[in-house]
Parts: C-alpha cells; structure tokens; sequence
C-alpha cells in the first residue's frame, strides 16, 4: 500500500509545518482580532491595551542595490514601563499577523507589571501588515526574495536600536526577547546574532534542530503518537489501522459516498485520488490536537475542550478488532471533536489546509528556502502510514511552485546547529506534549543556555495567560523564567554602557 | 584658505582607506607574486608552499532568487599538519588578491609546524581571482550587489563546513580564524557571528570601531602625527607648516612649475585645481609611512629602510622658521624617501591612487556601503589641514559613482559596535604606531577577549616573518597569540562533539 505520491506528500508536510507553527490559523481568526482567546473567566486577565506604530524599515538589509523601505507594524505597550532604563519586552513575530500572537502571549502581558517592563510586538516582515511590496510582496519570487529569517532578525535590530534612541528613558533599557514556536527560533537566534541588542531570549517550543542532519526525521510523528497513546487505551493503535480501512472502505464508489457522509464532508470524496489528501487532512487533524492539548477549555487552532486529546481517543477505545466502518464511525468522531466541538459547523472542509492565504504562502516559501525540516513516518514507532522524507521530490516542488530551491545546509551553517555553547542567556522552554519538542532543546547546555521542560504542555503553554487549571510544571515554568528575566536585568544594569 | 572641496574630499577620504586597507598595493604587486617580501636574509623563513583551489561558493546567501555559484580561491598547506584533528589556521581574506596575504602572513607559516596546523587561506570575493560575475563583477551596482561583508564571512562558513566534511581528518579539527586589517574585522566578526565555524580569531590592527559614534573622526590622524613627532624634531610641525607653504608657492605659475620639478612630478602641476589631489596624494604618503614604519628593511606598500619615518624626519627637522621653497625641498625629499627608495623611479605618479583597479574600487564600494569610517583633521591635535567629517557630501559621492548610498549605523548594528563582551576567544593585537589602532580595541574586554598592544608595531607586524629586528613587544605579542591558540585547541577538544 503506498500513502499519497511523494510530491503531493511533500506538499502535504509543507503545509502541515504551516498549520503547525500557526500561520494558516492567523488568516482564520482575523475577524477575531483584539478578541483574547485561551482564557477562562476564573483566571482575570490584564487588559490588554497597545498603540500601534509603523516603523520605516529597510526591504533589504543585505544589499544596496534596492535602497526602499516598507512599514513595519509593532505595538508597544508603555503602561507597566518603569522609566528610565525599565526594562523592555521584546517579542520576535512570526508567521502571522502580530496582534495575533499579542492576544495570545498573556505571559508578557502578566509579568509585565512585576517587571515594570513595557511590551513591544513587532510584526515578521511579510505577514500580516507588514508587506514590503504590499499587494505585491507575493507576486513572484523576485518579491519574495526579502523574506529570509535573517532579514527579519535585522528588522528587529534596527527597530529596537531606534526606539532607543527615539524613546525617551530607553536608552539604557535592557530588553529580552520573547518569542513562540518559529517566533521562538527567532529569538534565540537573535540572541545568538544580535547579543549586543539583546540581553537574553525565551524561546518557547522554539524547535531549533528540526534541520537535516540534526534529529532524526521520525521524532516529530513519534511525540504525537504517544500523546494519542497516553490519552486513551487503544487510541494510537486504532488510528494507526484507521489508514488501511480507509483504504478499503474508499475502494468502492458506495464507500467513498459513505466515508463522506460519515465525516459530513463539505465536498464528497469523488474517487481513489482523493483519498491522499483525505488522509493528510486527517493526520493534520491528529498533529494539531497534539499541539494545542491544553488543560483547559481553549480556542488557539479551533474551539476545544480540555484535554481535548483524551475525549477524541473515547471515540477510538476498541480494545478488539473492529469492523472497518466501525473503526472509520469513531474516528469520524474524534474528528469532529476538532472541528465541530461548538457544533455549529454544519459540515468538514478537508481542503481547509490548501487555502493560498498570505500567511500560509509565506511560511511555505520560508520552507521551501531556509526552514528545511525533514519529517518521515514509519508506521511503526508512529501511527502513521511510512513516508520516507525525500528531499529532491520536496525541492523539485518548491522550484516548481516558487522558482527557489530550500538550502538543505544553510540553517545549520548560520545558526550554528548543535554547536551553540559559546552563546549564553537563552531559555528554551518546550512542551512533553508538543510534537516541536522533538527538535528542540531539552536538556540544558550550559548555565545560561537553560532547557525548561514543561512535561504536561503542550505548544508554548508557557507562554499562554495563566490559567487555574494549569498544570504544577507551568507555573514553575514561567516562575523561573522571570527568574532568568531578572537575572539578565541585573547583570545588563551592572555592565558600564558602552560609549 | 580652503582644503579641497568637500566633495573632492570626501573621495580623496574613501581613497586613502583603499590605500590603508592595501588593496591597491595588491594590485601594484600583482606581478610579483610568489616573490615574498619583508624578511632579511639573516632571518631564515620556512618555504612557503601551497595548492589552489576552487570552491562553487553562492553568490547569494541571504536571498534564493540569485541561484549561481561563482569559483572561490583558496589556498591550503597541509605539510605541517598533524591529522586526524590538528588544527586549521584559516585567514580570512581581505580586499585584495589572496596570494598577495598568503605571501605576507608569514607569521602563519611560522606556527603552522609547533601547532601541527594546516594552513588555508580563502580569498574574499570580489578581489582577486573570485569574481562571483567574472569580468562582469564591476560593471554596475547590480553586479556589486553581492560584495558585503556579511556574505563573504558566509562564504567563510560555507567553504569550512564543506573542508571538514570533504578532507579526510578534518572532521574534527578546530578551525582558528585569522587576519589583518580589515581581513582581521572579518576575523573578529566571523567569531562573533559563526563560533559553531571557528573556536577563535586573532584579528591583527583590525579597525573594528571608526564607524559613526564609536571613536572621535580625529584619532585616525592624530596618531600618524604621533609618529612623526616622535620620529625626529620638528617633523610634524614642519609637515603642518608645508600645506600653507604649497598654497603660498602654488599661486603662481612658477611656482607650480617649481614645485613639480622639485617633486619629480610625472605630470606637472597645471594650475590651483591640481593641488586639492596633490596635498591628498601628501596626505596619504604620510598616512602609509605610519602603517609601514617597520623596525627593518621591508617592502610592504613600497621597498623602504628601516624605520622609515625616522629617516623621511631627515629632511623635516627645521627649528626655526624657514622660507617655503626651503620647506617644501625637505618635503619632497622626505616624499622621495616613500616613492624611491631604491632609486629606480623616473619620476613619482601623483595619481597612482586613483587608478580603477578592480581592487580600489572594491574597496570603495565597501566604504560606500557598510564600512563607513568617518575621518576628519583639525590642524590642532594633527598635522594636517583641517577638514570635518562631511556625510552627506560622501553619500552624495558614492551615490553618483555607484548609485548606492552608505548606511552609516549599520556595521555597528550587525557587528555589536562597542557591546560585543559576550563573545569569546579574540585577540585584537594592534601596533601603538599604526593609526588603524585608533579604531581598534587596545584594552581588554573580558578574560577571553584580550587585547595585545604592540607599542614598536606599525600596521599587524606580528603577522608578518619574525626578523632579527623585531623588537620584543612583537615577539611577546606572537608568542601570547600561539598561547591563546593552544587554549582553545584544547578548549575545543574538551567539548563532546556535537552529532
């Protein structure tokens, strides 16, 4: 049995990284800007309350022959700021429009206070407002050529080293960046980059070894695996034998008619070809409960309950062999855990993923570029069908679909791969629950290049507003972050300011 | 009375930092390359033998539309080297042809057998033989796009990675970046931006703060005026008399016509517009006489005795007022010491530093660009005329001979400026006669990033042959280097090996 041809299946995995570091999710909740989600009424949230700035950054800060500049959206919070020299909160947007991840980075708004910091969001070139040729930017790839994680790490140095000079009693402000999931990388990388414009960096379910060569390409699939199988008995064994009843069930016209009705599909599976994308949506499904299995009621990817990992797996408890529809019956089920916990969707878009959204476009071609992240399944250690990683097939896409071809090496190289001890100030918080933590840092590196491991979070819990059902691990979490953050504070106040 | 106009100036400014940075000398000596220069016989230098090669290095690295490959030079020496593991000495090239480095880095060649080291040396794009566009690679800003510094420290990376994956035993090997003058800056930058590529870097009179802000515009000339002083009496304030005294003599018809024959002038002097350049050319003959004022007979920018300066003071050293034709008869004599030494030269070619080599103009694109390295006199503290320190008047010229603009607080944002304390492992070594030192780090910065003054030492003598007349600030000075180098080899060896 094959899964889906390795170019679609390329595809597929791209999008999926897309879905999961968030961009694709941006696009659907913009109607819902400046709403907070992710809170319980029992857990009293700070106002949240910014003034937006735009900043006239540099579209290439790597040459000279192309000497315009475009609007950089940032938000600035200045309520909690102890001036002078109180410290500044930076956080390193990623791919997604940045008042997004401003309502949803409760943790910078919660310590804000306690530090007597002020909060800045800056937007990630590209996203968002934040287009250097506006409607153009995604026009071709001679538009896109300014979208590179370099180009946006010195966004945010020449951005910071302005508002320091411009703003009064930030000259000497010791500011930390903060960032989630690729705006994690990002902060720790600049960081590394930029030591001189950063004190130090959270860098929170920031998978920075997800690269070729770094870990091995099945971890990712492996951690969303056993999060099925410590959810629910059976549950990561069902879905493994879901694949083959999907394929039997789907090889007859009758059953494609009745797999469509039974996951009230918006658009009916119309023959064999469809099956592949049906099944990528699927184990999209399962990689996203994985990533957003919060303690509580929340709504960052979808509306769900808490848990929400362990009420999908009551659907798929068979402990014995199931008849194929049986089986197919209980995963539609846990499916509609994810798509319809509200129930008001009326039916499921399996083509939810493809959607040519700004966002989506631009973490897509930042993989096809830069973010070369290898995935594979086995089937064995995961429950998904075996899919080796094919670089060529995921190259020969992206030059068909952009014109570029990803640099396997290129991350490594400039962001120092394994090899990052002679760094300091740095905390990578990741999830035991979050699939990224597979390719993130989870074991301390040194004294200051800190790993928090938060065993029952999932995605960046860390850095979500508080909330009473969080788990012990954090609590302690973002405890002993400030503790860090106060550290730096310290030891940047201690050093003489340089002339 | 006036100095040259401002805008003349400013030119005649960028031109001399071409001159400082050697780049126009290579071209100079491009013919007699393999010839090695500045030892003396009674100093037995070990043979210098190395193979050239080419590597398929990217003409972008920070951008994926520009897809071609151009042929990077290096040359490697692995006689003395100890494999597997031994250490990699690897110079970081500057704006000149590499083999012209490789030839005046002897103090490379002399450690390379105690350390077991082998020996690279990688020439920086755009000079050279490593044309990313080959003949093409001047012809407009387009073509120039890619000639940063950033994208050269890349190819660095780049070209290591591929050695270590490539030579049988080099896997391991830590790797000790290497350079002088703006090669040094590449040196110290390349360690702060890619410690996962080299355990150290020793950066020799490299200038890593004269950007905007960092030191006074001053310093630069202050300290050839402090060369001068101390080099014979009078002879600074002999040579500030002497601008006064051209402008008296040049007023006139004969007295151009005086003036040209008594300077040998391959051009005479034509009229009162000729002599802006001519006190320009002035300028810079004293400026390269405070780089190369070595302790013994050497042939680095010109064939010239030992301490040089002390034998041009010669002619200046006039203790009392004395008439301007007097005056400038020493000076030219002093001139004569700099341009014809061996007595070979028909007549001296005040125009020698406004050719279009493909080198110079490298170099100026450079300054045109990121290395914006403000300079200014005031007749007071300096021998020189007073001129200030003109930015506009610069940008506007660059602007009209490349079409790019300089972005002055750049290099100090990517580059940490003054703030650069959490880096590690550098030495910056610097000769108490060089005027480069005024923009080089002469104190210690922490334990691991040390400063070495050489107070004999012109331009990085300590990477040039030991010789007899060395005096023992030099020696000490190498001697600490290899020190520093065997700390982190060993520093390097200690560390487990990342996967």
């Amino acid at each position: 049995m094959e899964g889906p041809s390795t170019a679609s299946r390329a595809a597929a995995t791209c999008v999926l990284l897309t879905l999961c570091l968030g961009c694709l999710h941006v696009i659907a909740l913009r109607s819902k800007l400046f709403t907070r989600h992710g809170g319980l009424p029992s857990s009293p949230e700070p106002p949240i309350s910014y003034e937006t700035f735009y900043y006239d950054q540099r579209i290439d800060h790597f040459g000279f022959l192309e000497d315009g500049t475009f609007k950089q959206r940032y938000l600035v919070s200045a309520k909690q700021w102890k001036q002078p020299g109180g410290p500044i909160l930076f956080y390193t947007g990623n791919e997604g429009d940045i008042t997004w991840f401003c309502n949803n980075t409760g943790f910078m708004w919660e310590v804000a206070e306690e530090l007597g910091a002020m909060l800045v969001f800056a937007e990630h070139r590209y996203y968002g407002e934040s287009l250097p040729f506006g409607q153009d930017s995604y026009s071709d790839s001679k538009h896109l050529n300014y979208l590179t994680s370099e180009q946006a790490l010195a966004d945010f140095a020449v951005l910071i080293k302005s508002l320091k000079k411009t703003l009064p009693g930030a000259q000497h402000s010791p500011v930390i960046a903060v960032g989630g999931s690729y705006g994690g990388m990002l902060s720790a990388w600049f960081r590394m980059k930029y030591p001189n414009i950063v004190v130090g960096a959270l860098a929170a379910s920031a998978p920075i070894w997800p690269f070729p060569g770094m870990v091995p390409c099945g971890d990712f699939y492996k951690v969303v695996t056993q999060d099925f199988a410590r959810s629910g008995l059976n549950c990561d064994s069902n879905i493994r034998k879901s694949w083959k009843a999907i394929n039997n069930v789907s090889s007859s016209a009758s059953g494609l008619q009745w797999l469509s009705e039974e996951f009230s599909l918006c658009s009916p599976l119309k023959n064999q070809n469809d099956i592949g994308s049906f099944k990528s949506w699927l184990q999209e499904t399962w990689v996203n409960l994985a990533m957003v299995d919060y303690p509580y009621e929340a709504n960052f990817l979808q509306p769900l309950p808490r848990w929400p990992i362990q009420v999908v797996c009551k659907n798929l408890a068979f402990d014995s062999p199931v008849p194929d529809h049986k089986l197919l019956h209980g995963v539609s089920q846990a499916a509609k855990v994810y798509y319809n916990f509200t129930g008001s969707a009326s039916c499921l878009n399996t083509s939810q993923t493809a959607t040519s959204s700004l966002g989506m476009l631009g973490w897509f071609y930042q993989a096809c570029t830069e973010m070369v992240m290898p995935m594979c399944t086995d089937g064995v250690q995961d429950m998904f069908e075996p899919e080796e990683w094919n670089f060529q097939a995921f190259s020969d896409e992206c030059n068909g679909m952009f014109g570029v071809r990803p640099r396997a090496d290129w991350a490594g190289i400039v962001y120092g791969g394994k090899d990052i001890a002679s760094h300091s100030n740095i905390i990578f918080s990741n999830g035991g629950l979050d699939p990224w933590s597979a390719g993130g840092v989870t074991h301390n590196i040194t004294d200051s290049l800190v790993s928090i491991m938060i065993p029952d979070g999932a995605h960046h819990l860390d850095l979500r507003y508080s909330n009473d059902h969080d788990p012990p691990s954090v609590r302690q979490a973002r405890a002993l972050e400030v503790k860090y953050f106060r550290e730096w504070i310290k030891q940047a106040k201690k050093k003489p300011h340089p002339a």
